[in-house]
């Protein structure tokens, strides 16, 4: 056991607070990695505020990880030390059911241990980057390629991903319009790699302040969606609308803005429950879905393909005693784009 | 003009009584049909009774419509007098949109031409099948295979085409469980096309009263859905759900049976709008969505498919002045599987 230091959540909605946390002995698979960056993703905040349900206290939120391999077990073949890596959202799965054999181990049947807010298969609790060093299985970890800073890359660990595989998996390319709904993590992420597909990508944000942004990161068209003239110029116009947004929407309005056959997409997980109607979901063939991360396999090819393009994060980096404070902004939609955590600062 | 005999309800919710119209002069591209059989679908009650809004009246219903051509048009090329032919829920459209060009006319941007409670692009109001005659511009008219009857040919112009479209769409095939919500009329149908595509095919009904029909029509498992333990034992089992249910069902709870990636397709259409929990929809990347019929080449391929595999409908034969009674009957969910009337007895 090594004991780190690492920002937690002492309970429910209080504030982060610097404190250690023991880090399991380096088994025979495993990868120790000293944490260089860590990305405030707003599911942090959901979890240590328990928005989505009870949590695990304290709670070491962050699942955006990058940093270099400092150890590794005697049975590692993939990583040696120095090597600069990356965690995300998951550091195991059950690696039996048809999901993991897919390589689709955040759909596993047994759900995935979370890399925070879990339990690992240990049966002790997991706890996240927002901490000095992690120690994960090297089946969970993945390479952060040269061409990428490690400070850009962490949030790719999560919004990246979150962003990239609905645009994989819903065909973005040259000839098809996609829309991203909300520009902020996911969102400005989900706008560079669309336009790096070769998609014609439209914002669709609230208002029209962060235009200039989005023109810039990618974006073809910028509309406002508090602007009802929007949905009535753009109705029946893309082939994917990714939304996300975790506050509840108009979905039948956002809906009719897809073409036959189109799709809407949900990547942010509201906590409240919303309710749509089914009338809004129905003609011309369009599709309601929702996709949550990617799998390890697709988390690496992101990666390379983000390096591939120079495609990183747009972040504020931040001290570890700002944590709470970046919470606060990012609750106000103040952020440009990621915060992350130097966590040599912790 | 031509007179012909017609059964039309006068006014919303009043009974069908029998009646004479007009039928317009065949013109250049029309095809004049002696009409055999219609079948009696359960959205000509909605309609006739307003159930989804405003309708025009006196309203003619009958968009399953199988009879021989008796007169064509000197511009038609497709069509023969004696040919076997059929006319589904759509007479015309724009043919100049993208879904037209693409043989999705049913999406037709300008709305289809439907077969009655529609109006024509003289601008007359349509009538549909329980008559004697109509007339189609040929390209709104598919063939009947010889090896298909024409009485159990009728319902496949809606009930066919509104199943198979879907199954088509998403794949159905050998390797796939499907699961069919709902036996009646489009029910036994979609049973039938997904067994003969190749599909594991299970049926989800309300109680098993029909079970022995469904296992003999192609099913390989049949479930009550009033049982709970139905959806305990077949969670995350399907790849598709093909749901032929237009009164409202408890979608939280189908959405479940979908394995990764599965998708739940509405065929029906409520009455009433119907709120479906966002949260139901998400994790395993499994979507909702709807289908509307078929576009004409697609109906023509269904039919010759259903040909080529000895497909009809069952169907019980009726006279035209039992249609009320039918109307009741199909509202009692007592048929099996459709009615399809006579018209040479209107």
């Amino acid at each position: 056991m090594t004991t780190v230091a690492a920002y937690a959540a002492p309970a429910a909605k209080a504030p982060l607070e610097r404190t250690t946390i023991e880090r399991r002995t380096v088994g025979e698979f495993d990868v120790l990695i000293d944490i260089k960056f860590a990305g405030i993703c707003h599911s942090d905040i959901h979890q240590a505020r328990e928005g989505w349900g009870k949590a695990i206290f304290p709670m070491v939120p962050g699942h955006e990880i990058a940093g270099v391999v400092a150890e590794v077990g005697p049975g590692v073949t993939r990583f040696a030390v120095g090597d600069r890596v990356g965690v995300g959202c998951m550091v195991d799965s059950c690696r039996e059911c048809a999901n993991c054999k897919a390589g689709l181990e955040q759909y596993c049947d047994q759900r995935p241990v979370w890399t925070y807010n879990g339990v690992g298969k240990d049966g002790e609790p997991t706890y996240g980057g927002y901490s000095q060093k992690i120690v994960v299985d090297e089946n969970f970890v993945v390479r952060i390629p040269d061409g990428l800073s490690l400070d850009v890359a962490a949030p790719l660990l999560c919004a990246g991903i979150t962003t990239y595989s609905p645009l994989r998996h819903w065909n973005t390319g040259p000839g098809k319009k996609v829309a991203v709904v909300g520009f902020g993590g996911l969102g400005h992420m989900g706008v560079k790699i669309a336009h790096a597909l070769g998609a014609e990508v439209t914002v669709l944000s609230q208002s029209l302040r962060k235009k200039d942004d989005g023109l810039k990161l990618g974006a073809d068209h910028y509309y406002a969606t508090s602007d009802p003239a929007t949905f009535e110029q753009l109705a029946g116009t893309f082939d994917l609308i990714l939304n996300t947004v975790s506050a509840p929407i108009d979905f039948a309005a956002f809906l009719s803005l897809l073409r036959t056959d189109g799709a809407m997409v949900n990547v942010g997980v509201p906590e409240e429950p919303v309710e749509i109607l089914l009338s809004s979901v129905m003609g011309n063939r369009r599709t309601l879905s929702s996709s949550s991360i990617g799998g390890i396999r697709e988390t690496q090819e992101m990666l390379d393909f983000c390096a591939g393009h120079g495609l990183g994060a747009e972040i504020e980096l931040i001290r570890a005693d700002q944590i709470n404070e970046a919470y606060e902004r990012v609750l106000a939609s103040d952020v440009r784009y990621r915060f992350v955590i130097d966590t040599s600062t912790i």
